[in-house]
């Protein structure tokens, strides 16, 4: 939906404590740039106290400079946070991966029929040359960074430095952990897909360990990837029924299917500015 | 949710066709009479280029013919139609059933747990005076009226009679098909579940003909009745799983854990003024 | 289907170290008691290397004695443990609450509805008078037994003294802990409802857990109670969609139905001889 | 698991009238040729006084002719069809495809790692060139045989010749409706996805008389062809929510997800011989 018949769409995203006027106040700003809102979603997290409102609007190009800061001054006022986006581009992503390839092809399968249109694939990292030639399939250039704990330093700043005019980074079954000053290169950017239903299962090898505990039912978590590791943001769940008859290579193929549906949920949900985090919560709006 | 620590809690229901400005005119009239927007949600049917809008707001009993005045202009002004509700009372349901006792349990164990505070059971009619009991251990009054073809006209009388004050009708596994003048009395509030998932399996004994087709899942419908039999607009739909090992009997006991499930659901949102009818399908806002 | 039209139904379990010729020695042997094996399901665990099968077969009332006893001695060869079942009686079942209603409501009304024809519910007991009108609308007698830490060992044994005949508990929702020597006297024969999905959230107040971590699934667990808390094999798991709307009042409000179809449909697998229990894991063969 | 640790597994599948001493019967004669069950599952079709079985079994290459002339016998007598399948060689498989390429990409997808490990992919047969390069990417022969009305019977003795040493026909989206003579030549063996929740919205355009239906769930069913269009045996359904946001394009992108999920369902179930099909209905045993 990157253009209506009436325009370009743009989103805006507002939070902070709950007050009143604040519907009111957002689409008569936006209405003053001559922005007409074909939808809003709003809520209210009434323990928190805490108001989320996410619009979709139409617009014709208006003065973008002084619309921002209008709603900057009208923000400071309801002490808001905002996010504003004209959507005059598509959202650049990288995406890493180690040796699984069904994340991958998922999401190029999903974007190159068009049904991933808010952003570009710009480049796949892997530490394994495992993949290059999925990625090859699509014309996506592919690098090889191998890590190893002692490098891990200078092979992230060379990842960095691959993804500098990356917007969003996704983690499709990348088995290395990131480190602290990576992540804070994309606060709210890094999607992770964790192949377990979190909080249960965190860590390595979640099959194993859902077969051990004879679990009827297997998960998948895409969240925002946080120095915690596998405690970030939960974006997206699902789960799918097991039976005694699942080995673990059962629940890896079953859990395989999940994965990959989980992962592109929150991509999509994240490409179209759906999300909003607080306080380790995901506010997901729907589509 | 009825009242919240701000005041008390109204819903707006505006629809119609699709202009700039309908967000920024409903939100500031309600600004005008002091009711703050704690939930917005809109839709465009963008193929039909309709525009719905459903507000939730606050308000301290301000002046509700003059803001409803106001209302009704701008509405006609952007050739809107509209629903307005204070919440000032719940809504008086009627219950109608006939020898199934599930969907009947469900409504009034969750009515007696506080679960569906937006209603009070006003009465049950049956066809058959076998769930009296049901119903009397919940205090609610039960009338039997039979039904033959003959006496149809007259026995739709009665019921009319008893349900003249009543504001919805929930058909929960009643096993008569309703006069176009009885449906006529209560537009968009009555709401039937239908056994199947329709439109597969319409009419009756919907299990037999999914035994009959060997289908793997068996459904359940919620939805507004119409003078066309199990053709009314859906508001809710499930399924469950089933293999060759279930014969009609065991549909029929998997199928009523989901009927009761969908009708509720159903029952929710239309208590919850959270549905707008348009061209016979809904539109159901979230919770 | 506690009578065929061919004679009773009968269930065997067998199962132990995997080896050839389990299946038609077994089949053999009942063949030559005048049963004719109705339904066959087998699992070879081969990381385990265990075998587990488990027969339905039709029976004549033959001589019962003489019948276990070559069985006993086949299994023997085998290593194999065994279970037989004529099915000649319902199981007693005592249902154990606390203040929750929702879990005893189901078992009480599928019961009722003859959706549990291999039980008889002989009793309730609960620390609270709170549901004691419940049991009594189904005729169920309705025992108070206040629990403290002081006197824990005391009433445990009255709970036991009244549970003495009772084949299998029930804790729909019983929020105390009970002791290793209370649970020792119902091996693999106690069936606990937990409110989360399991290994998540184990321990007390699950829903307010799961509320601050942000899921996007709240689930339920039915399994056998055991001296390990919340860790027990597990019988039956299933899952609700939540988001970020829904505050821990709602959880709560989803689970509850989560809760009793899990509940359920566990207790309808262990009436059914269709559980066998394999180092904290259910085999669980399909109805 | 075409190889155990134990030897090469087998199966067999009988069914017929129900009698007693069929388990026996059939147990006994795979033990006289040297083969161990692993795995049975029986069913009895009370209402129509049906017997299914399916056994896996362990064998070390015994006089296979003998075996198949004794079960023979042991069949007549018990008046009961049978299929015994040594699993000596992988089955082949022939995909028909048009222009969407889901199903295709998923079966290849799958089938490359070795998750459908019971199959050759022989060949792609489609009435468009559109799809020629995904067959490429996994080195599989693509045909281009276009149909019209005309030359149907003609492009058919085509595809047939080219199908001659294929034992299973996958139609993975392929828009065009076979002739008898065709589905007569590989009866049982031709497995169709079709895009709704059968038996709702038969034939042609399914997402679009959804949506017009206003349903809130869409669904994806896998059924043998036969010559009523649409009406063959089901093998595996499945559904997945939508709401009034949806439009036909969003049912057709997550019909699409459903689709692939649903047809490797089937696909599995039958490539494992767990597929018996018996008066339009299908026995379809766990795996």
């Amino acid at each position: 939906m990157a253009l209506s018949s009436r325009g370009r769409l743009g989103t805006l995203r507002v939070f902070g404590p709950d007050s009143d006027g604040i519907v009111a106040a957002c689409s008569n700003l936006m209405g003053k740039y001559g922005c007409n809102i074909v939808k809003s979603e709003t809520w209210s997290d009434q323990k928190e106290n805490m108001f989320f409102n996410r619009l979709v609007f139409t617009h014709d190009q208006p003065d973008k400079v002084a619309c921002q800061q209008d709603l900057t001054e009208i923000c400071k006022d309801f002490q808001l946070e905002n996010r504003l986006n004209w959507r005059d581009r598509k959202k650049k992503v990288g995406i890493m991966v180690s040796k699984y390839d069904h994340c991958l092809w998922e999401l190029l399968l999903r974007h190159s029929a068009n049904e991933l249109p808010e952003m570009d694939i710009e480049l796949v990292i892997s530490n394994h040359p495992d993949l290059q030639s999925v990625a090859e399939t699509f014309q996506v250039p592919y690098h090889v960074i191998p890590v190893t704990p002692e490098t891990k330093a200078e092979e992230e700043a060379k990842q960095l430095e691959l993804l500098k005019n990356v917007d969003v980074v996704v983690l499709a079954r990348y088995m290395q952990v990131l480190s602290g000053d990576f992540l804070r290169q994309f606060p709210e950017n890094i999607i992770n897909i964790h192949h377990s239903f979190l909080p249960a299962f965190m860590g390595g090898r979640p099959y194993h360990a859902a077969h051990d505990r004879g679990v009827k039912l297997v998960g998948a978590t895409a969240h925002y990837a946080t120095e915690d590791l596998d405690e970030g943001p939960i974006i997206s769940q699902d789960v799918i029924s097991v039976t005694h008859r699942d080995g673990v290579k059962d629940l890896m193929r079953k859990g395989r299917i999940l994965e990959r549906n989980v992962l592109l949920k929150a991509l999509e949900a994240h490409l179209e500015d759906r999300v909003i985090v607080h306080k380790n919560r995901c506010i997901v709006f729907e589509d």
